[in-house]
């Protein structure tokens, strides 16, 4: 199964998903319906809400709740994209002008302090403790994973233990939480919500590794601009920290004296590049991802085989090779 | 009985909230405690764990929950001070460098988001729906608040209605959600749980009322910092209202015109300040915070009067007569 089919198989879920984020966007302040609409035409991936979706439908849900708590996952993942943006003083999201460029950093903040309490608010509505418990916990990792992120910017001595606990709490947790969630609406057993849990944890930390790695790879054909910017903000992923880990004492040095720099020379990126073509950087952190991925879906292995089964193993495939 | 012997009369409880505060600040970033410790020290007035304390005690509860309570309700209280400096530009908080002038906007972004997630993941553990209900819709409503309040941001034309509205939000709905949350503890009957919260609700509006009102006597003392700072940054609170709808139009078109300037002058704050008094602007504000906490105190006939009542009238008389 592709990608595609999974989405196409999901259609009119994912679609009554987005009018519900629209109309739970109508409150009492326009300014967050106008900013909310702006995020959401902007488009992204729906990979929470999809993973959530097929956790319900594996567990054998179909109540009708699966569209509410998908809305609440976005909006969280929303409040969140809007506050790393402030942090990040990005200018750019999806390749559209980034919300904090538009309407500032004030109404960003307030408007993904809005979001995140907005979608705990809806959460407690379904009066299950289990989701408003899992939800809380959520985003309390999640904000402790940008606090550590923060606090390890510039660090490069950042280990790939480090890196990947930053990007646990920065995007696993949430994707976990979303195929834990869809397993506890549908009531699935202890050790299965587990395992949704563990392959969302898994595909959450090859996503982000993937993503990262992808950034070295887009830079090819842009150079400098989104690897400078994240090199000059102290941002080290997993080709960096590889490279780093395998390049001998001299080019070490050098690549240390480029990433303190304050904006690095586009022979000085190149340099970077070719030692990561040399050392096979990007493709150890692929690899990693892909590994991750796989391990994400032999936890799935206490369901038995079905057609919404695949469904999960075309996700696991996706979030490694897109865009390849 | 005073609002000192009030304080004195729940010394030992509020002692064991401050204990608990700080207890709840350890997590797994040290940077979250540092700058916890730093708002924790900075003093405050603890008027929402008093009240929670007070409310739960006068429905009777005595079961030991009011203590985590009180942190949480704090936690919220100082995440939204941190955003609510970093919104502000703010250098300084209650006399002290505020903490986004210390660890930056970022820093007090995220530890802020911390405090709040932590906050409601604290309450999920006390497994009682109604109050992570209450808690949840506290800080949405919060949220809602802080937003109108950057969209009114220099209308001169706000009314008082629409002001009141902004600080119910901003203020009040904290204060009353403490008392709320007490009385629920108490399991109070529905009529009770109503009354302390309508009290809270009237106290919050009048401390706030009370806090801008004093604003504008405090800068006598120290003309134009405050004062100044409020007004380019286009803070239009209570006096200022009043003297715009009480003044003749030449008047009121200076006033305008000093507020749309970017900084206004010292003789420009001077003639303001001269206005207010002719026309008793300031009075009038403190009038009607002490009209509304009086209405305040009259919602809680619901109860027997009792000792415990003692103090909720102190506190009402505390409010608006503080350092006058």
């Amino acid at each position: 199964m592709t990608i595609q089919e999974v989405f196409n198989l999901h259609k009119g879920d994912l679609q009554r998903m987005e009018f519900q984020l629209k109309d739970n966007l109508r409150s009492s302040v326009p300014l967050t319906f106008e900013m909310g609409d702006y995020l959401i035409s902007g488009g992204g991936k729906r990979l929470r809400p999809l993973l959530l979706m097929l956790s319900a439908r594996l567990s054998g849900y179909s109540g009708g709740n699966e569209t509410l708590l998908c809305t609440i996952v976005e909006f969280i993942h929303m409040a969140s994209l809007l506050h790393d943006d402030v942090i990040d003083a990005a200018t750019v999201r999806r390749g559209k002008t980034s919300a904090n460029a538009i309407w500032g950093n004030k109404a960003s903040i307030l408007v993904g302090d809005y979001l995140s309490s907005k979608a705990l608010h809806m959460a407690v509505q379904l009066k299950d403790p289990r989701i408003t418990a899992t939800l809380a916990e959520i985003i309390t990792l999640m904000s402790e994973g940008e606090l550590l992120q923060l606090l390890s910017t510039g660090d490069v001595d950042v280990t790939e233990e480090r890196y990947l606990n930053i990007i646990r709490h920065k995007t696993a947790i949430l994707i976990s939480g979303a195929c834990r969630l869809g397993g506890l609406l549908g009531n699935a057993s202890d050790a299965q919500v587990q395992a949704l849990a563990d392959y969302g944890m898994q595909i959450g930390l090859a996503f982000q590794i993937a993503d990262d790695a992808l950034d070295y790879c887009a830079v090819e054909q842009n150079l400098g601009k989104s690897l400078g910017k994240d090199l000059s903000e102290g941002k080290i992923t997993l080709p960096l920290i590889h490279l780093l880990s395998s390049c001998n004492e001299t080019e070490n040095s050098q690549v240390r004296e480029i990433i303190y720099a304050d904006s690095p020379s586009e022979s000085e990126l190149r340099y970077i590049l070719d030692l990561m073509n040399r050392y096979r950087s990007i493709e150890y952190a692929l690899g990693r991802a892909k590994e991750i991925a796989e391990s994400g879906t032999r936890a799935l292995s206490v369901f038995n085989s079905s057609p919404e089964l695949e469904s999960f193993y075309a996700v696991a495939g996706y979030v490694v090779e897109r865009e390849l």
